[in-house]
């Protein structure tokens, strides 16, 4: 097993380097801690190695023996971690499915990790985050999927573009207004449809509303405000496949 | 209008002994930040007093002129506020309504903010919080009720006293679980009940399981993983009062 003791060793700072969105991009690279998400990763056949103070094996990828001090480095957590798996980036296409997600400009690190992990709950196949979303391999968005993430594509790409060739391609697009919006429960489902969501302060662009062919709202009592991953949740459970 | 200069007033000192709960539960007070929450403070009647650092007029309520650097000290946002309002804690009781939410231990601020804010937006009409539950008057947790936390009496109390008493009060108690449960969609709503959601990591005590008159779950595709605060927006949806 290979063995690294120095925190100042090249491969410690590249992989450190993996906390920027900017080297994250450049390396196609993204770091998961501690047991749950490793073992999601290595599931999906996402883990390019393994880093751990402790000597373990796991078949068909490369562990790499780190000190705590260099764990410490690397993890995103005050109190450290004892496993770190560094991942390669989705690369899948997203195309016409039954059910997908469009996120358009979702700020939360950790709303996105929650949309995220309801999607895959309530069997939505594929996630568009437009280009104005957060970071998707963030450490905080990547630790609300609960390793979601590894379970279906999702890929950042312009909303607008995309919402064209879904149409073409037999997909409704579902939006959430609260203005000339039909209560959700009027809406039925259809074969093939794609919800889009907004930005937690502004909601979403009007551009993209006007693609939409349905808008809803969901019934409230007066406070008219939600979060947008508990209306997504409220959504997605509705629109599931049954 | 009165004027306070120095980070080292005991005022400004006794205002920023409330990021701590042992004194915001000593005082009985605690501060909110910007213009919507200090809104929704006043019109609850809840605000103590308000700091500023551009004078301006709150009919009824002491305003204080205090410094930038007063504002910033005083700030859980990093790039500081124009206004703070140090605010009254609830003292309302919580008795049998047609809708109740109880929270057994749910730890995240985050959450907890979030099911405070969806519960009035479907009308629920109060909010117990186990003992265990994370302190109320957090500042991440009164940002993300985004106001919310003024609608409506929430109280920290004992769960599993206070179920008894709202039991013999007429009020079922529905509970989430994932073995021995019923689909959501099987289990009608009733004219007075009372939704416990669990801790994110453990769930709900096996004591307090007990105790409910119906045990729920939320039809998925398989992942079985929903993060408390959506779970908790879709049962609150399908169980708002219509």
């Amino acid at each position: 097993m290979e063995r690294i003791d120095s925190v100042q060793n090249s491969r410690v700072r590249k992989w450190a380097s993996l906390h920027q969105k900017k080297y994250r991009d450049q390396l196609g690279l993204f770091l998961v801690e501690g047991e749950h998400l490793t073992e999601e990763a290595l599931k999906a056949g996402a883990v390019e190695e393994i880093l751990t103070d402790t000597p373990r094996d796991f078949p068909g990828v490369p562990v790499i023996l780190v000190t705590p001090a260099i764990l410490h480095k690397l993890s995103a957590n005050p109190s450290g971690t004892h496993l770190l798996a560094v991942c390669r980036q989705k690369t899948a296409a997203v195309t016409a499915r039954e059910r997908l997600l469009l996120l358009d400009d979702v700020q939360d690190p950790g709303n996105l990790g929650t949309l995220i992990r309801t999607a895959v709950s309530f069997g939505f196949q594929g996630i568009l985050c437009s280009e104005g979303c957060c970071d998707l391999y963030n450490e905080k968005a990547v630790r609300s999927t609960q390793g979601a993430l590894f379970a279906l594509p999702v890929v950042r790409t312009d909303l607008a573009a995309a919402i064209d060739k879904l149409k073409q391609d037999g997909v409704r697009i579902y939006a959430t207004a609260l203005q000339q919006a039909r209560p959700m429960q009027q809406v039925p489902a259809c074969e093939k449809l794609a919800l889009i969501l907004g930005n937690e302060g502004q909601g979403m662009h009007a551009e993209l509303l006007k693609l939409a062919d349905e808008r809803i709202r969901i019934e409230m009592d007066g406070f008219e405000s939600l979060n947008v991953a508990v209306a997504g949740g409220i959504l997605m459970y509705h629109y599931r496949r049954k």
